[in-house]
C-alpha cells in the first residue's frame, strides 16, 4: 500500500504521523531502536531522504534520538500519545432505530482507547450515499474506514478499488465482489447452538422459528445452522421456520402504531395450537414482547418457552425481563472492537490484513 | 479571533479552507465578488500577501477567478462542497444510557448537513477527562467544540481560556465562570406551562411532582417555574414537590435490577392516598412506567392523571403509550442543531457570537 499521495498532507508529515502512532501503539518500544532507513524507506515506498527528514522532525519534538552510527532510539512514548488519526465509521441505520446510537457508541469507545478520532456517518441504506461518504472521507484525510454495508450492497467493485487508496474493514456482512477483511457474527453456529439447546438440552417437542423476511446473509446463515443441526439430530420434522415482515412491524411499534399487534397475536396463537409448539424462537425481542409476553399468552400455554437474541443492553420491559426468555447475545461491541483493531493495524503497519474474523454468539448468562 | 497558529496546518491552508467553507455556506454566492484583499487580510489578521496566495491556490482549484482590476469572482460552489471541517462533540453520558447514542446521532446529522465531520467523545462525567478531550481536540486540528458539560462542572475558567484558542458552544447547561455562547432548553417556562396546564386547563385538585434529587440547573429551573406559576394562580397549597433518587432507580432498571420497584410502588400509593393527589408529574417516564403504569395503579385510582417529559422518540411500552400520559418534549435535536449553527458560524466568520439561546419545550401532540 502506498502513502496517500492524493491528499494535502505532505508525505513527510504522513511518515512522521505514522511513526508517532507506531511508538504510541508499542510497535517500537521506549528505549529500543528504529529499523534502518533502508528498511523504512522500502516499507513506505519513499526515498530514504524523506524518512530521514521525518526522523529529524521527530527528534526536534523529543520523540526520537538520532545517535550517529548507532541508529535511531525511541526516547519517550508520551509525546506520541496525543497524535490522533481520524477513522470513519459508516453504518446503514436511520433515525428511528435506537440501535444506531448504540453501535456508534461502541465505535466511539474502541477508537478512543487509542486516542484516535471516529467520525460516524449513516449511509441511510442508500448505495449512492455509501460511495459519496467514502469519497468524502478520502478527500478529507480520513485514514481508514469501518463499513457496515447496506442490505444486498451493490458497491463491491467500488469498495474493492477504493481499498487501494484507503483501508476498509467490513463488519456484520460481507459484500459480493469485495475481497476485504471482515468481522461478522457467526450466525450459522448460533443457529446450531439454538437447535442443540432447545431440541436437545431442553428437549422441547416442537420448535417454531419466526424470522424476518429480510434476505440478508445473517438471517440465511442462522436458518441454515438451525436446519442443519435439527437434521443432524433427526428432528427436522419438529422445526418450522415461518417468515414474517417483523422489521416492518417493529418500526411501526416504534412510532406508536399498534394496529398490527392483534393480527399477529391471532396468527401466533393459531400456529401454537395447530402445530403443538412448545417453544418459539424469534431473534427480535420486540416481537416476542408485544405479541406474546405483553398479552399474557403464557397463561393460555403454560409450558411455552421463548428464545431470542439480544443486544448487550437490557432495554425491554420488566415483564419481559422477568419472563425468563432464553437469549443469545449479538456481541456487536466485540465485532466493532475487532474490526477497529484490524483497521488500525492496517493503517499503521501499511500492510493489508487477510483476516475474516467470526465472532461467536454466546448464550446470555444472568449475572445475578 | 486569530487563526490557529499553534497547529501544523500552514496559515495559508487555513485561509483557503475557510474561504472554501464560506463559499459552501453561501456567505459568498456563485458569481459574486470576494471582499478586497485589504478587508480579508484585516479580518484574518494576516498580511495581504498571504490572502493573495490562498486566493491563487483557490483559483488553480477552479473555485475562484481572479479578474485583474475587477476583484475576485466566485466561480462555482461545487468544488467547495467536499471540504470537511472537523468538529468535536463532548457529552457526559456513559454506556448504559441509550440516551447517549441518541444525542450523538443528532449531532452527527446536524454536522453532516454541511458535509462536516463530527467526532464524538464522552467525558464520562469526569472533569479531568473533559479537559483532556478539549486539549486533544485542539492539538489535532479540530476546529470547534460543542460541549455538554458534566453536573456542577468546575472547568469554567479552563473553558473560558480555551475559547480563545478554539470556539466552544455549550448545550443543555451553563457553566459557572465561562462566558460562552450556549443553547439550553427553557425548563423554567416548561415548569410554568406544566402548572398552567394541569392546575389550570385540566383543573386538577392536587399535583404531586416527583423530581430527581440531582442538583442541576435544569431541575432547579423546572421546579421554580412550577412553583411560580402555581403561586401566581393562588394554588401553592395544591402543589407538592418530592425529591427522590430517580436516576439511580432507572439505572438499576436498565441492568435488570427491580429490587426497588415495590418500595416505590408503596411509597407512591401512600402519597396519593394521604395527599389526595389526582395528578402526578415526573419528568422521567421510566419511573411512571415501572412504578405506576406497569403495576396497574390506575385501577386503584381511576381519576389519576400522569404527566411527564419525553425525548423525541417513543421508546416506552405499548401499555405506557396507550395510557395517555400528558407529555412535554425535550427538544434535544433542536438544541444541538442550534448549537451546531452557532459554532459553524463562529468558526467560519471568525467572530465570537454572543447568543444564549433558549429552546422552548412544547407539549407533545399525537400525530394520529
Amino acid at each position: 500500500m502506498a502513502l496517500n499521495t492524493g491528499n494535502k498532507i505532505p508525505l513527510y508529515q504522513q511518515i512522521k504521523q505514522n511513526l508517532k502512532q507506531r511508538v504510541k501503539m508499542g510497535v517500537y518500544n521506549e528505549g529500543s531502536s528504529l529499523p534502518s532507513l533502508r528498511v523504512l524507506s522500502k516499507e513506505f515506498g519513499v526515498s530514504p531522504g524523506l524518512v530521514q527528514q521525518a526522523i529529524y522532525g521527530l527528534e526536534s519534538e523529543g520523540l526520537l534520538a538520532v545517535q550517529h552510527g548507532k541508529g535511531v532510539r525511541v526516547l519517550e512514548k508520551k509525546s506520541s500519545e496525543s497524535v490522533a488519526i481520524s477513522f470513519g465509521f459508516i453504518q446503514p441505520y436511520v433515525e428511528y432505530m435506537t440501535f444506531e446510537g448504540q453501535i456508534i457508541h461502541y465505535a466511539e469507545k474502541v477508537f478512543d482507547r487509542r486516542n484516535n478520532f471516529m467520525i460516524p456517518k449513516s449511509s441511510e441504506g442508500m448505495a449512492s450515499r455509501e460511495r459519496e461518504i467514502v469519497e468524502h472521507f478520502v478527500q478529507n484525510g480520513v485514514k481508514g474506514i469501518i463499513l457496515w454495508p447496506i442490505d444486498n450492497d451493490p458497491n463491491g467493485e467500488f469498495f474493492q478499488n477504493m481499498s487501494h487508496r484507503i483501508p476498509v474493514v467490513l463488519v456484520d456482512r460481507m459484500v459480493d465482489g469485495a475481497d476485504l477483511p471482515s468481522v461478522v457474527l457467526d450466525t450459522h453456529e448460533a443457529g446450531c447452538d439454538v437447535a442443540r439447546h432447545i431440541l436437545g438440552k431442553l428437549n422441547c417437542r416442537r420448535l417454531l422459528v419466526l424470522m424476518d423476511n429480510l434476505v440478508i446473509s445473517t438471517n440465511r446463515d442462522l436458518i441454515q445452522g438451525l436446519s442443519e443441526q435439527a437434521s443432524e439430530m433427526g428432528r427436522m420434522m419438529d422445526l418450522t421456520v415461518m417468515h414474517l415482515p417483523i422489521t416492518d412491524f417493529i418500526q411501526r411499534l416504534n412510532v406508536g402504531d399498534y394496529s398490527q399487534v392483534n393480527m399477529y397475536i391471532e396468527l401466533v396463537e393459531r400456529q401454537i395450537r395447530e402445530g403443538g409448539y412448545d417453544c418459539i424462537f424469534c431473534p427480535q425481542e420486540e416481537f416476542l414482547e408485544s405479541v406474546i409476553i405483553e398479552p399474557d399468552m403464557d397463561k393460555k400455554f403454560p409450558e411455552l418457552k421463548l428464545a431470542s437474541m439480544t443486544g448487550p443492553m437490557l432495554t425491554r420491559s420488566r415483564k419481559y425481563n422477568e419472563f425468563g426468555v432464553i437469549r443469545w447475545v449479538w456481541d456487536f461491541p466485540q465485532m466493532i472492537s475487532s474490526a477497529a483493531d484490524i483497521l488500525q493495524q492496517w493503517v499503521l503497519r501499511r500492510k493489508r490484513p487477510t483476516e475474516n474474523v467470526s465472532i461467536q454468539i454466546k448464550q446470555w448468562q444472568s449475572t445475578e
